[in-house]
């Protein structure tokens, strides 16, 4: 990481833009999150600040590099289990700034109450997303067999990935 | 099954009452859907009928006695595996409609090009259905940890189940 403090708050309206931008370019290399390419900027943020989502930027000298979404993966008996999701900016990757996010949102999900955290849907060629959530204490507890249409690589695995917060 | 016969045929707006009875009961019951108990008709309608959604009802004797919806389980490159969710009134169960309706399901599946199918909540205490799963040639692709709360039994498992469709 950079020596400029890296600074995770909670996202604003103001950073809506600068979040799209983000969005737009992650959902575009389309390799890592099924979703549609064709996600217009009013369907992706009302996605990104939706209903019970809490919504996070990353920021160094001011420029917003990253953010995470943190919610219940279910409703009703199944909301005490977080979901999360996570996005960087191409040109920031390799920082260390996607790790800073997960751990602060582990934190954030304990402080919550919520008692696991769950990634329905990473994919098994996103080595360094599998990588670090290994390091964070995700277990891969199934595989959903060519579950993933790689724009390159054809169809492959998916993980879903689950750790304990309790 | 009775002797009449059961029809499954695609959904119309003048189900919705009837289909918004047994959603309510099942959900009500709270021990097989991660859904609030408190959503309400409109929004279980909404659920139920949403976008990319198709939605089917089984009848006997012109009782509506169960409904299935059909739809991917993901957009973009994971567009290409549906996902199903099943509702039957209770008057009606050890009929064999579930069954029917699955069945019926992986046709329409196939039917609209899927390559296979997922259920990303299927309770493990809710036996019937993992058993029915499993003779449709469902496995248990992942085991999800106490992430659902039962209303008797407590904290239980969750199966992930999957199969391919080609």
């Amino acid at each position: 990481m950079n020596s400029a403090r890296l600074e995770i708050r909670a996202a604003t309206d103001g950073d809506r833009d600068a979040i799209w931008k983000i969005f737009h370019e992650v959902v575009n290399a389309g390799d890592t999150y099924p979703l549609d390419r064709q996600t217009s900027s009013d369907g992706a943020l009302a996605y990104w600040f939706g209903p019970n989502t809490h919504t996070y930027v990353a920021e160094q000298d001011r420029r917003l590099l990253a953010s995470y979404v943190l919610r219940p993966n279910q409703s009703g008996g199944g909301s005490h289990v977080a979901n999360a999701a996570f996005i960087v900016a191409s040109s920031a990757r390799g920082q260390g700034i996607g790790r800073a996010m997960g751990e602060h949102c582990l934190n954030e999900a304990r402080r919550f109450g919520f008692r696991a955290m769950q990634f329905n849907f990473v994919v098994s060629t996103n080595e360094s997303a599998v990588h670090l959530w290994k390091e964070l204490d995700f277990e891969i507890v199934g595989t959903l067999p060519g579950a993933f249409r790689h724009p390159q690589k054809g169809y492959v695995d998916v993980y879903v990935m689950y750790r304990s917060l309790i």
